[in-house]
């Protein structure tokens, strides 16, 4: 299939040069956006996820709305779960329910591994509606759960506090753990080749729990199949971002599985990742969700202040540190996504090195 | 008053040189011990904070049932705000919560600053007879709530998921946040100024939200309210402790406070943090508390490893990286316990030379 890689969101992502910063919003197709709210009021969570028309329509409402650089396919990780035989509630305002967890080895054992294609033709079929709707304007993005954040849920039941099912498995039975998030890394590995083969342009790794493990268990029950699934990945002109919240101290690792964008939460400085991770890779992110509840001058102030952290030159996806909050003005959106897309461009009109991709303030 | 600076937590604190790693737990009195939680089956939570007979008793508890090197006064952070005239509702279980949370200048300009020997004299009680009961067999913390954790908790009215009140008061309304993080810093001041006067050996100071703030947030609604603290301290011989979870990116800046013992949660190498501060300040922490869930030969494998990560020599005292989780089983506390005295005998026994405070292995 043929890929146009001149929209600014993959340039950015594989750091050529570019005339602005790219925009798009973790959770952006949501309850934020009254068009969206107008499609739940008649239809479930999980109806809409397996609706591929209305899938494709949320999934574009934010391009049309509030004008980010991507759009990403609406959603959700425990689809994978689900299509291994789970049974999954997903009500949106309570978070996401398993009422048979995983405790045994059994119970790993009965995961199945269905072709992804049949078990998750809807998805299949959202991607090609929304292609065509997209009509090549913006990139589409086609995201998974990392093996640690499915694991975790799956072995919780849902939400969690401290985590005490999922840690004593690690803890306690590393084996099962590492049996089941090599399970999950198959199947996420299918998953998203079947996804670029259906038309995404890009696709991210969500570990949303990656910063409730010590440094040491991120690299041995996350990374490690995080890893594998970037190898596994089978076109390699196909961007893949990392979004491991709270993973700062592995920054350099992740860097090392080949990704090619990394994404920052706004507990770091997103000039001081760069530092760390060098040439390597580019970098998502990062301003704090809650800061689109502030006043616009304090919108554009955080926003001027995120870009010169960043600094000159390409590698930088804008973003928020984490997904948007259900209650955000989407006045304040667009405003966000109109300051950046004016505010950085300061940071791309230097003069360029191409044999270098080096700017020269 | 005549402090005793003979014990190993004070000496490890202070970076004198010992002979084997002190321990102490965060939450150590608590629901975890079954003569805690007969003494709650009879008493709700703040009336225990209230009753200094009670308060002083299950914060001996784990010094007689356990065998930590420190005692840590048996009390809830919240009865800063209590005293300052909020409606408390304390529930274990439940969180705590505050039916009328600050939203207004006028909620704060009302906030009392009552002398605090009058409105927490229980509390001052409670240590006078805990130090008795203790009979110098090991020191007494006190601790208080950072400024920025107060707020909010305050602010929110309890727990929260994405601090949106205490965000956007931060964001939109920078000044009424100072002047309430102003207040409460000169409270907790004169709260841990009057906790050492009645008798505590050292004070600690918990800034558990620490970690949702960006790290230039951080650095001006947090650390400069904790700057101030630890310089409002006018015993300059107690060791002062700052556990910020979460913020392990202002180290640096931590340690500049002046603080002893900066605490360090499980999400960072603990070696790693001892690099970053180099001989400033002593560092307490940092074994995962769902560790204490694991089989006992893992519980002894992960308290080597943060063992030999801190490294030789003095200054490192052992702890969880966050509080005891109410579930966990007293023996495999006590074995925890029992095997870093044991297994960090090897870490200081090494020749120090004493005019560097240096180690030669």
């Amino acid at each position: 299939m043929q890929k146009d890689n001149g929209h600014l969101f993959i340039k950015a992502c594989k750091r050529e040069p570019i005339g602005r910063t790219p925009v798009w919003i973790m959770r952006q197709a949501g309850r934020y956006l009254p068009e969206y709210r107008k499609i739940r009021e008649k239809t479930d969570f999980l109806t809409l996820c397996k609706t591929p028309e209305l899938a494709a329509e949320v999934t574009v409402q934010p391009v049309d709305i509030v004008g980010v650089d991507a759009a990403i396919l609406f959603s959700d990780i425990l689809v994978i779960p689900e299509a291994m035989g789970m049974e999954l509630e997903l009500i949106e305002s309570k978070g996401p329910k398993f009422p048979e967890p995983i405790r045994t080895e059994a119970q790993i054992d009965k995961l199945k591994m269905p072709d992804v294609n049949d078990a998750l033709s809807y998805v299949m079929d959202a991607i090609k509606l929304t292609k065509e709707q997209l009509n090549n304007r913006v990139p589409l993005i086609g995201f998974a759960g990392a093996p640690w954040t499915l694991a975790t849920y799956m072995v919780e039941g849902g939400g969690s506090k401290n985590y005490k099912y999922i840690k004593s498995l690690i803890y306690s039975e590393p084996k099962l753990a590492h049996k089941l998030l090599d399970k999950l890394s198959d199947i996420v590995s299918d998953y998203l080749n079947a996804k670029i083969e259906a038309g995404c342009d890009a696709v991210q790794i969500f570990d949303t729990w990656a910063g409730t493990l010590t440094p040491w268990d991120f690299k041995e029950f996350s990374l490690r199949y995080i890893d594998k699934i970037v190898k596994n990945i089978k076109n390699k002109q196909i961007p893949v971002i990392i979004f491991a919240k709270g993973a700062v101290h592995s920054i350099k690792e992740i860097a090392d599985t080949g990704c090619d964008v990394i994404g920052i939460d706004w507990m770091t400085n997103i000039g001081d990742a760069r530092k760390m991770v060098g040439d390597k890779t580019a970098l998502q992110g990062n301003m704090e969700p809650c800061m689109l509840y502030a006043p616009k001058e304090r919108i554009e102030e955080e926003v001027k202040k995120i870009l010169s952290q960043y600094g000159y030159g390409t590698g930088h996806v804008f973003n928020l540190g984490h997904g948007i909050l259900p209650d955000i003005p989407v006045d304040n959106v667009k405003f966000f996504i109109e300051k950046v897309k004016e505010l950085s461009q300061a940071y791309h009109n230097e003069y360029i090195i191409p044999e270098l991709n080096k700017v020269v303030p």
